[in-house]
């Protein structure tokens, strides 16, 4: 990619760990589909002198533009503008129609009476946000901090900044992209493809040695930029290439799918989510959860339109709801333990009696760190699959980690044995 | 602070947006409680010249060390080692010992015969992974891929360098901090201490104000190290200071307790997940949810130990599953709508008596992007909070934002809802 650029995310609290950017992914994501390479991210705090180490460093290396983030907020550690703009060696300079429009605002929240002046501390702020480098074009504010476009000067790259708030930032990015400045570096972007393959329960090394095979083998494969990323049990496969590249991708992709293809279940980049609700072809589900907790709910729900097929469930955390709202015997609890395959069977079995979906997904399970018993470690986590019309299957697990990353393990591979049953089942069928 | 440390954190799919980086975050926590400064975290892909552009920027701004996180594994875009090697000079050499334990930790997963030759493409991998710059020390695996502790070279800084997945980072930290380059520099690092005051429905700038009022009347404001964050209604305020001004940061907490009183939840840091569990004293909780589908559950469930108070709960996604598992009133919903207060009250109601919990929380609302309606617009959500032998009481909020903003919002909402509430009746009752 010819189009290189910089992303400088500000702030404090996501330099010392305590809160994770969401900006930096987000803006590279968008960069990336517009065909511009980001070659580097920073993080800084709120210390002028190294948001301008930062700032001279990134555009050392050749970018075209550098986007920043964070920093514009009212409080005096919000820094950003005032930086970039001596960097940049632009004044700044009073913007009254900007100060208008965060003074419109402010005032549509209705939490000042409109016959009375804004209270001192919100006038100090509304000042403070509507200065703007010389020269430069600010970007109207979707909450109070409006962002700005700072066109190259002399040697130094374009600056794009925006607000930390990921809301208002991706909000405030289709008007970013207009302005002049930011349209003229991205005119130059190159026709990017982006593509995705993903696989359940490939170990990593197997999937190097086949690239090690590709890397020998396929002409092309210099022009494709191939990421993998292991992840809560799956492997994802990402590539960019140029759109002229396009057939040897398809030889990759031939030759991934011929070594693997027990463990590839997403050759085009659809993710669980989206294929258990395909797989399900109008049936309802429902869940039935105790070591997860709900997070099989929550992701089942997290779906826009998941209504059309999610019922609901139980969070069957104690046992007498495992027995009181699912109807699992006592006597099975008792004689086998909660975390054991018949009474997920008989947690499935419960959600869709109570529910009356079509299939239901249970666990049952150990997620630490306390609870393990000899025979049942933690990370052991029992699941149920009840689908209308077939026997109830049940399969034990047994998960690494702790007890946040074994909820997760979990979760994500109740999804696919959900999917796995309903396509396997769905083939049986025809 | 007097010692300065830099983060580098590697991969493409960090780099790309695919995924947010963990370790950079952690890392940079448990350096500032050890009373290390973190001035600098920056990310580069896998491209050689990006990384030792960085390497070279980061230990040019007086660092004393740097952490290098990810590009450990046996994949060829894995560089890290090899990179660090070349910037200071030390010719990667084989070590036979951790060669020698990594096969044994491969053995160890029982996934290949005892008696047989590893696969080619495993002997390869260790081959790579077992490779360590001249005059450096080796940080012993816990997955397969080693860490290495490279001492300061003539003005270079020390490097560490960890691997990339979280788990395996976290596991090898400890053997990190003593390795002799890493601990000489520790010696060094500050006595600090980190505090935090957590307030919900407080404005930032009314904050803004307090944090001005503060700086012009308290002596020693300037020791103290405060910063401010937004993130899903709550307001956190966070401190680091060194011991020697805890007197300073005593009349700061003063001053924003006198302020902020009806605001500030947590004066002493605890978070609301702890404080729902201190103030259920005994008592046991369930959900009811809807659009949050699951979430107040597995919020309530992560806590280690949350199954002596959570019992569990219902996701009634379905109405069907509101009216036949919750018992809502069908003429409830038919009338009033599914999003209305006395169906999220029959929930919570209906949650106590299947379950049998003392108290339960109910959520009935519209995350988005569709489903609004004339009076309920996206966002909307009727909450419910049913505590035995108290009249169950209802609310009603909108929420901004889109479907996951409008779920996360609602769920932390559900949790402070459920700690004033049994706060306030617990003062009643006294």
């Amino acid at each position: 990619m010819n189009v290189r650029a910089g992303i400088i995310v500000t702030g404090t609290e996501v330099l010392s760990g305590q809160i994770a950017d969401q900006n930096g992914p987000w803006v590279a994501e968008r960069l990336l589909e517009l065909g511009v390479n980001v070659a580097h991210v920073t993080i800084c705090g709120d210390r002028p002198d190294d948001m301008l180490a930062q700032l001279e460093f990134v555009a050392g290396q050749g970018v075209d533009l550098i986007v920043t983030t964070g920093g514009l907020g009212p409080t005096a550690d919000d820094l950003t503008v005032a930086i970039v703009a001596e960097y940049c060696d632009r004044p700044l300079q009073p913007d009254a129609d900007l100060a208008g429009t965060i003074t419109d605002i402010i005032r549509g929240w209705g939490r000042y009476p409109s016959d009375e002046d804004l209270p001192d501390s919100i006038q100090a702020a509304i000042a403070k946000q509507a200065l703007v480098p010389d020269g430069a074009d600010p970007i109207s504010p979707t909450g109070t901090a409006p962002g700005v476009a700072v066109p190259a000067t002399g040697t130094l790259p374009t600056v794009l900044i925006l607000p930390g708030p990921p809301r208002e930032l991706q909000a405030m990015w289709p008007d970013a992209l207009n302005k002049p400045a930011v349209a003229e570096i991205l005119e130059r972007g190159d026709d990017v493809v982006h593509e995705t393959i993903r696989a359940f329960g490939l170990p990593e090394p197997d999937l190097a040695q086949t690239l090690r095979q590709a890397a020998q083998d396929l002409p092309g494969y210099d022009l494709l930029e191939i990421t993998t990323c292991m992840r809560g049990g799956e492997l994802e496969i990402d590539t960019r290439l140029p759109r002229s590249a396009v057939r040897h991708y398809a030889a990759l992709k031939s030759l991934l799918l011929q070594e693997h293809s027990d463990r590839i279940y997403s050759p085009d980049g659809a993710t669980v989510d989206e294929l258990v609700a395909d797989s399900l072809a109008g049936r309802t589900i429902a869940t039935a959860e105790s070591c997860t907790g709900g997070m099989i709910a929550a992701r089942l729900t997290d779906r826009p339109g998941s209504s059309a097929y999610t019922l609901g469930g139980i969070v069957s955390y104690a046992n007498e709801v495992k027995t009181g709202v699912l109807g699992v015997p006592t006597e099975l609890i008792d004689e086998l333990g909660a975390v054991s395959e018949p009474v997920a069977a008989a947690m499935a079995d419960g959600a869709r009696t109570v529910t009356g979906a079509d299939v239901a997904v249970s666990t049952s399970g150990i997620a630490g760190p306390g609870g393990g018993v000899p025979g049942k470690p933690v990370g052991t986590v029992c699941f149920g699959v009840a689908i209308a019309g077939r026997p109830t299957a049940t399969v034990t697990r047994r998960f690494p980690g702790d007890r946040a990353l074994v909820r997760t393990l979990a979760t994500n591979y109740a999804l696919h044995l959900v999917r796995e049953s309903l396509t396997a089942d769905d083939s049986a069928d025809g």
